[in-house]
């Protein structure tokens, strides 16, 4: 099959790797139908985070083509979500719901399991890890907002869980990225009152107001914490949310955050130093991180099916299999928030 | 007034300050009946944070001798518990519960506002700042508890709820100290099933076991870390407190914490980092900081009252004003979890 294959930094090609087929009776193989990039490949896209050679991607939807012996609740034909990170189901961390801390778990297109940027994967742990969504026909804009659903959006709405996010809020978000848009609509999903985004790029800017920002903060660092606390009367946001995982975006979030109140992270770290004394004397929490997206999906996918929710906006990017690198490309260069990758059909 | 004066580290002497008087009507002057020394007076009693020199202590009940002509709801004659934070109640921090961050607010003995341990203390905000003890002829037994809600008992309440300790939890507690054992209390008195003590210290894992503890592990570092990782199954806990503030106890509290629970901490930082890839990749949360004992103190003092705990165990060293300075030297040498300094009587 072909597979968008990792060589080195700045250099993702498309490629060639075995058709997958079910080895263990817990499997399944998924025949892609879309697939996106994430803001965290582009960590080691640019160099700055290690990666395998080889196959990448892990957010994809598709439809069922083959299942295991001990599959059960899913047959060929259904179309289905694929979490960024697979899971048992069955061990203490996912019936706790945490399952990217499964102790059998992992992540697609990660250390030779399949990437999502192909045109099928190897999917294990197919019951525990997969949702099949219900209905058919489904609109391409439906489609694209499911797609989300493999990642950024849940990892938008766990940025404002992990947060406290309370209906009435005021709330701020760090970060312009698809996933600190995907935070602000989950925050206003939430019923937060007032959603305050930080960003100073007009496109980004106008789609978190279309996710329901209320106010938007062009400003950075301590200016930006200057404004912000301007604007909630010198006390500070009820719920910040930290959606970059850069030394600068944590320490803005604790600064403008409330005494009492809890900073919602969820950028992949690199540099973070967490300014303890803003913890310890302020009261000011931390909670977050790789976000439990198979719990999530559910409830989140029954909001894009009836129309409440549209996730798939932040996806301002097409191209097909044979562009993927143009795919990184773009996100790279800041010219798009999220990159879609079209692959196969329903 | 006779009050303990710090001279500098290692320099803590019996000496004569100002009698307190109203000077604004919002204050009331209390005459000290019994005082302690809090871990955290040891920082700079060891020269490691700096302190203004003048009077100390933060912790200590009393009766009410005077009130300005704005106070309601308390009167000369009445017993009254002071949390080591005054705050006027009124400002957006106080409102939402976080005293500790009133914008008008302080602490006892800093600053040139008098300490608890001196013979009486100028209180600023009385009426939100004390809590008088309803009921009278308390034993000296109830007193000694009813001293630890000023601070060590609301503290040790605050970590377990900043951990977020529910009823059946396995929880563990770092630090033997007298904040770490009031930790173990208000597990135990939150629910919590298993609540596994970090102590190699004889005399205090006998307390420990006193306030709830189910386990004791003497181990320290990564030893301890294996250890109640095999108590629990290979899990950690549902909820850690980390109850020292050194770079190692965060580290070990991380390390025992199971992905998705909260370390709850309460040490006043001294060289803390703390793990990021822990918080991110395992989503283990930080909460806590200075407790907001004004708002704890109505429903433990309740419990005192009833016999329901007993926290005054924590103090096992009892000395007088004269004796102040002994009260710290048995502190600093470990020969005591906490000093009591009788000053008064009701």
């Amino acid at each position: 099959m072909r597979a968008a294959i990792y060589h080195g930094p700045h250099a993702i090609a498309l490629g060639e790797r075995p058709d997958p087929t079910i080895q263990l009776p817990t499997d399944a193989v998924v025949r892609v139908v879309l697939a996106c990039v994430c803001g965290s490949d582009l960590w080691y896209y640019r160099g700055e985070s290690p990666h395998e050679l080889g196959p990448i991607g892990h957010e994809f939807i598709g439809v069922v083509e083959e299942v295991g012996s001990d599959v059960r609740g899913l047959v060929r034909g259904d179309l289905v979500i694929a979490p960024f990170i697979f899971s048992d189901g069955t061990c203490a961390h996912c019936r706790a719901g945490w399952m990217p801390s499964c102790v059998a778990g992992g992540s697609f297109g990660n250390h030779g399991v399949d990437g999502g940027q192909g045109e099928a994967v190897r999917v294990p742990f197919a019951e525990t890890t997969l949702v099949a969504v219900p209905g058919s026909g489904h609109s391409d804009e439906t489609l694209r907002s499911l797609l989300t659903l493999s990642d950024v959006a849940c990892t938008g709405h766990h940025a404002a869980l992990s947060a406290n996010v309370q209906p009435g809020n005021t709330v701020a978000v760090v970060g312009d990225g698809a996933v600190g848009l995907s935070a602000v609509l989950a925050a206003a999903r939430l019923g937060a009152e007032r959603v305050i985004a930080l960003s100073r790029n007009p496109a980004r800017q106008a789609l978190a107001r279309a996710f329901g920002a209320t106010d938007v903060v062009p400003e950075r660092g301590e200016e930006a914490v200057a404004r912000v606390l301007e604007l909630t009367g010198g006390v500070g946001v009820d719920a910040a949310m930290e959606c970059v995982g850069t030394g600068q975006s944590m320490t803005t979030a604790f600064a403008i955050a409330r005494p009492g109140s809890i900073v919602g992270a969820v950028g992949a770290p690199h540099g973070v130093h967490v300014p303890i004394e803003r913890v310890i004397f302020s009261n000011i929490g931390l909670r977050g991180g790789v976000a439990p997206a198979r719990r999530y999906i559910p409830e989140l996918m029954a909001d894009v099916l009836e129309g409440r929710m549209n996730p798939g906006l932040v996806l301002d990017f097409e191209t097909d299999l044979e562009g993927v690198a143009s795919a990184y490309e773009a996100m790279d260069q800041r010219r798009a928030v999220k990159s879609l990758i079209r692959i196969g059909t329903v």
